[in-house]
């Protein structure tokens, strides 16, 4: 019993911070995404691989949340985007107020959308509103087609599923129905938008960046 | 402020049910170990595998431990294995007080040792002692060869890292640098067993069925 009395406190202190970034980012006319997804499913290779193909034309800021090390963060800068890393320091998700930081931080003016990469973690993170326009859940082919069954809240809340690593697919090495994951997806949201991609190969990466594109130019 | 005293009161709650488990464990001579890692790493493989090429030298029984569904016990128990399944209802670990329970409902005279599946999360569950002899941590080679470096705390706390899906080295399609994974986990835990392992050829897994049997071995 307290320990829900507990959960309901810190939901409400981490909501008047989501608030304050929804605020903000209304404010500036950007729109924010939330990546979620296990440990190793691409989350950073497909913020690589986004930023540099859409250079030019959608000018991205990331907030990396990982638990210690600034590994993600490097990687992002090193594409040439402003990204600011966040350590958890043990915590399993990113709070609304270190997001808050965050977006104080990036240089929000010269940006046309922020996407947040969460810790990897494919429970936790799904319980914490961050103010941002969306979750975006990433599951990769190698962790198996029976994730959306097994751990429904965050296919439930997201606005869109990356399936990722679908170059290892068609192979006999990686077992995983696609059409399985598209079905049990759509009967927990039925307006999920699906993107199998490859973030390694580039294939299927287009159908994403139009999504992207399309939500920045619904800010404007 | 307040989230830590609340921290150290579930943990204190928790402990005392752990306290009760290493009791038990040790009354009825029983080893107990505590898998943990990423959703889709391979750990009900890993067990199905273990079970059935154990089969008739040594008798496991398992408690999984799942966020919603059964699927993961219906695979032991098609296994030939006694298996207690552990909905935790949207909690992101185990808590020794649920692994109680299903120590109360195996049956732990029958058996040599009991195996605990945790729920996919490489983070929250290294907090949560459940009574058990150790924690083996699964990370699969698809999951990339950062993660001790990022997520060091299951790292640090494992007895035993099962590297999982190796079948998946060796050619163009997965980078992962075991020799890089070996070198970090022990940089962390200096005492850690590793075991690269594919639980669907069977590559690498006599070494693991070697230790499991000392383990049972060294409890009678």
């Amino acid at each position: 019993m307290e320990k829900i009395d507990v959960g309901k406190k810190v939901l409400s202190a981490n909501e008047a911070y989501a608030l304050k970034n929804r605020a903000l980012l209304a404010q500036r006319g950007k729109p924010c995404f939330n990546m979620i997804s296990s440990p190793g499913s691409g989350k950073t290779t497909i913020l690589v691989r986004t930023i540099t193909d859409l250079a030019g034309s959608l000018r991205i800021g990331v907030i990396e949340g990982d638990i210690q090390t600034d590994i993600d963060a490097q990687r992002i800068q090193a594409a040439q985007a402003p990204a600011v890393q966040i350590n958890t320091e043990g915590a399993c998700h990113l709070s609304a107020a270190q997001v808050h930081r965050g977006l104080e931080e990036l240089p929000l003016d010269r940006l046309d959308l922020v996407l947040i990469e969460n810790v990897g973690n494919l429970v936790c993170p799904s319980a914490f509103e961050l103010g941002e326009h969306g979750k975006i859940v990433v599951l990769s082919a190698p962790e198996g087609d029976d994730k959306p069954v097994k751990y429904p809240a965050i296919f439930a809340k997201s606005r869109v599923l990356l399936v990722n690593k679908i170059d290892l697919l068609g192979g006999a090495q990686v077992d995983f129905d696609l059409e399985r994951v598209q079905a049990d997806a759509r009967r927990l949201n039925r307006d999920i938008a699906i993107f199998p991609v490859s973030a390694k190969t580039g294939a299927g990466m287009q159908a994403w960046y139009d999504w992207l594109t399309d939500q920045a130019r619904a800010m404007r």
